[in-house]
């Protein structure tokens, strides 16, 4: 039989494709730091569980095709908070961000349709646009200036006939950038002159480090256009929960929003019970573990100029960094450091830049580190990659 | 902004499509006896709790994208008890069926390759085609003979050069056939001749009534066309759990279909791990199930007996029948019953026939009762639902 060229074109994720490497290491009886993913070490909070030890009902039902209706309040409550007025006809709940975002695409953009993203970009969105036959169009930024936007006349320079959407991530994955009000007000511009969805996912809102953060649903002038994309994956340590949203007010692309969730029935049942438990997590919890990202964010930044050659900017949230290592190819160098790097039975592991970018060639060089693990991890951890870095035989000469 | 032809095409699910009036009808006090879904009363066994109470991991974390072991391990094991040899490489855990369902279509039918189905089908089928880009192409069955399959030549005047797969649900919903290992030779011998994907949507495999029921799995020959769709929804009576898979020996397959499952990283933690212990509940659990199902079938077929004008197949397997109402329009009269009918405030729900049909017209008279309620509550129903079509001001002169 045929595989389809939709799915024989997708690339491989550089945040899970060196896996198979990875389990032939462990295998081997080695300890791999993994700065590959975004999974945090950090405990979910316990009202996770709690509420879900607590659930009495007898059969596990299909619940409603939009989301539990509690998990539904929590959110809108949490928006509140944050000065933002969402009610429950707004918030549709997804199996994770990543569905949240599939439905955004497909519901805004059509085979052949264009979307403007900031590269290096999270790669999965490439992913979904393949599977989609979107057209990814790509606005490079620059890490020597901390990734910041483009002038708004260069933007919107990439908006054709085609353009359907711009995608956003604020803050940043992978480069850690926060944007500033008036980088966004050139977004929102843009869209509205175009009349373009502007998809922002802002799965890592809590996490910002240094400056302002705002949120593009603090903009009144973005009502309609807006598709809010949000998780708790990140925000509470639940990746593993899978529960995300989309949150938009334009009510046309609400009742076909329904369609797509109503196409595959239903979100889990127990995971949003838990899900909706994790909203009355105390502030002062989020506030903890913040201050913990800060200090590590603070050490990797240290620990990496240590290491000469490696270049990396200073992210200003998420949890993520863009380094560039003096190598012919950061991914051969991280299959290097699996299979042939250790010190004492340690290796590290990180996702290389390449699947970051449209031209794999831009990537090259570079890396994303996520800064996820304890900052004495942190520390062996880029100890390990800098006498990789000196033992490898692709290094820069 | 705009929205996207492809979702705004997609017709919504006759199953859920009339849950606005039903929210309203129960917001007046009333009670509907739901026959319009596949959610069965049945208690979900106690093991798919018990596993989650005890989990004991401190980080909600990503899991492995194809699965978690153990559960793939327990689907391993289940198959070899129906002697069918699924390894651990052949089974990709995914959310539902519904994903599995998606994934498949996705990586086998490119925009505009044609997928042929038999009418009256799922209609999700249909849903998930429309936002892929595929073309249905229904073979229609008939109600007089049981919805038996057409004789091959038949089918294979259905096959064109953009034909990628056939896909069959086997017991069937919503006709509750279950077809012969002859009729299944028809289509083994087709797909292998055409180098076709066979589909197999095998999600209601305990429950077969009367005659054999044969599996796709026991055909060697198929080894690399045959794609399994599974799920623990129906079986084990945990729709809301979300927990489906695909099953494939075809190497080539898998390796798109890993891709798929790491564009959405992972499916959920929790129901995954209940879902493994669902696999060590008892044989005598599932029979017994499967006894109270015959009763129901049982029952409703001799409920509906009793009604004028409504013809009824008998179903051998799934819980699903179809009819077809005296009445101008199933539609019609189902929202009819919810708005303007009761007897002693209760009411009767079910799925109008138009959506199992390419062309609604086809069903226009008819409907899917799910017989998911025990029999008590399907004579109240089956009885209001006769009462209604008295009173209903469309009936047939």
């Amino acid at each position: 039989m045929r595989i389809s060229n939709r799915v024989k074109s997708l690339i491989s994720s550089p945040i899970r494709k060196l896996t198979p490497y990875a389990d032939a290491t462990r295998a081997s009886g080695k300890k791999i730091y993994a700065l590959n993913i975004g999974q945090p070490d950090i405990e979910t909070p316990h009202e996770f569980m709690d509420a879900i030890r607590n659930f009495e009902q007898k059969v596990i039902a299909y619940g409603p095709s939009k989301g539990n209706p509690n998990l539904i309040a929590a959110i809108s409550k949490y928006y509140k908070d944050w000065n933002m007025d969402y009610e429950a006809k707004d918030i549709y709940i997804t199996n994770g961000g990543s569905e949240a975002l599939l439905f955004s695409l497909s519901a805004t953009c059509d085979p052949g349709d264009e979307l403007i993203v900031f590269e290096p970009y999270y790669p999965n969105y490439s992913m979904f646009a393949t599977e989609l036959g979107i057209k990814v169009v790509p606005i490079s930024l620059n890490a020597d200036n901390g990734y910041r936007l483009p002038p708004e006349e260069e933007i919107e320079k990439a908006v054709t006939s085609r353009t359907r959407a711009i995608l956003v991530t604020n803050p940043s994955n992978p480069t850690g950038a926060v944007y500033t009000k008036e980088e966004m007000e050139r977004l929102a511009r843009i869209s509205l002159k175009h009349d373009l969805a502007l998809l922002s996912d802002e799965v890592y809102r809590e996490f910002v480090y240094d400056g302002a953060y705002v949120s593009f649903g603090t903009m009144p002038a973005l009502k309609e256009n807006l598709i809010l994309i949000d998780s708790v994956s990140k925000r509470y340590s639940a990746c593993g929960a899978r529960v995300g949203c989309v949150i938009c007010k334009n009510p046309v692309f609400q009742a076909n929003m329904l369609k797509c969730c109503q196409s595959r029935l239903c979100s889990p049942t127990l995971e949003q019970v838990g899900a909706a438990a994790l909203y009355t997590t105390p502030k002062s919890v989020l506030e903890a573990v913040k201050a913990e990202y800060i200090k590590r964010r603070d050490t990797i930044e240290a620990e990496l100029a240590k290491l000469p050659g490696v270049k990396a900017s200073t992210p200003q949230g998420a949890f993520y960094v863009m380094v560039t290592f003096p190598v012919d190819d950061s991914e051969k160098f991280a299959i290097w450091l699996l299979e042939h790097f250790d010190i004492d039975g340690e290796t590290v592991m990180f996702a290389p830049g390449n699947g970051f970018y449209q031209d794999p060639e831009k990537g090259k060089k570079g890396a994303r580190l996520a800064y996820v693990l304890n900052c004495d991890n942190i520390k062996k951890a880029i100890h390990i990659l800098g006498e990789g870095l000196k033992a490898y035989p692709g290094r820069d000469k």
